[in-house]
Parts: C-alpha cells; sequence; structure tokens
C-alpha cells in the first residue's frame, strides 16, 4: 500500500488481527499518522501500557472503561478521549461489543506491554 | 485548556464555531495532533484546499461528497479517509445532516483557502 497516496477506507474490507484475546485490530498509516480500528467484544481488556505517541480515541459503537493515569471513565459512542504520549492507559469492555477508531502519530508497531 | 493533560471530550458540552455556511466545527489539540469535529448542514459545502499536515476523516453520521485530487467519493457513517499532507480535497453535503470527526498533526489554525 502507498502510504503517500490518498486512500478510503471502508473497514469491513480491511483485514483484522487479534490483538490481545478479544481484540481485532485493524491498521492503515499515513506518512505521519497511523489509524488503527479496534473491535472488541464483551470481556476483553487492554492492560496498562503506555506509548511516545499521542493518541486520539473515538468511540464509534458501545460503551468502553477507559482508564487513564489510573482515573477511571466510561466512555459512549461519539465522545472522544485524547492522550498526550507517555499517559497509562488501558481498556475493558465490560459489557456488548465496542469500536473505536484511533488515531496517533506516526507509529510502526503495536504498544509494548508496560 | 492544558493541552499536555489528556483528556475526554463530550463533544455535545464543546463550543463549536461556524467555520464555513452551514459547517460548524470544535477543536481540540494535543501537543502533536488536532481534533475537529465538522458538523455540516444540509447544502454545506468546504471549497477544494490542502495543507502540510495529514489528516484522518471518519464519518460518525450521515453521508458526504469527498472528492479528493480531484476523484469524488461518496462517503457514508464509519469510513474513513487518509490524506497525506498536500493533497487537494473539498466536501459536500448533498442530503441530510452530517458529523465527522478529524484528526491532523498538529496545526495552530484553519485551513487557508487553495
Amino acid at each position: 500500500m502507498d502510504e503517500a497516496a490518498p486512500r478510503t477506507i471502508e473497514w469491513s474490507q480491511e483485514e483484522f488481527t487479534e490483538v490481545r484475546p478479544g481484540i481485532l485490530g485493524s491498521t492503515v498509516h499515513t506518512p505521519q499518522l497511523t489509524v488503527t480500528m479496534y473491535r472488541y467484544r464483551q470481556g476483553s481488556r487492554w492492560e496498562e501500557h503506555e506509548h511516545p505517541q499521542d493518541q486520539v480515541t473515538t468511540v464509534l459503537s458501545g460503551t468502553i472503561e477507559f482508564t487513564v493515569d489510573g482515573a477511571p471513565v466510561t466512555m459512549t459512542a461519539g465522545q472522544t478521549a485524547v492522550l498526550p504520549g507517555g499517559v497509562r492507559h488501558e481498556a475493558a469492555v465490560l459489557e456488548g461489543d465496542v469500536v473505536t477508531l484511533n488515531v496517533f502519530t506516526r507509529r510502526e508497531q503495536a504498544p509494548k506491554v508496560g
């Protein structure tokens, strides 16, 4: 894929891989940004981690428990979390399925476990 | 607002300003990213323009005609467009209202008219 070319993404046609138990992710890049859609199944959880990239997470559907710097917040569809790089965060899906759209300053690989 | 602090955004509580006739925008920043929600009223249009920042636009509701480098594409809720910096693009809302979530590499002000 030519990352320097503009592109429209129909996520249902993208390849998703299981990045954590019950969490499927699909990623595209621009030269300066990384975009990942995560589909969380009920009961799935992303353990606390951090990364140097800034992150913008928008909930597209469902309800997710997001914990940022130890402070829990319940996020629902249409809400956005903005995280500067280096902030520890985790996510848990207690009920139903969830889809989030995540944009990061460019990164080459999934975050390391903190 | 401390841009280096993490934050959760409930967009209905944010201030929107009319950036083009019938297009309301609200913007938040992280140190490295700029996030803008646009609410388009039916019939509104963003004239062709470009900017050096990369852009990721996700349609949250409605249908928008997006034209990228002269090529039109109809985008519906859940679809994402990725645009490297410097690519000319425009948008028009022909029917109904539209909400888009836009993430850019950091920028200080609205794009200049091309």
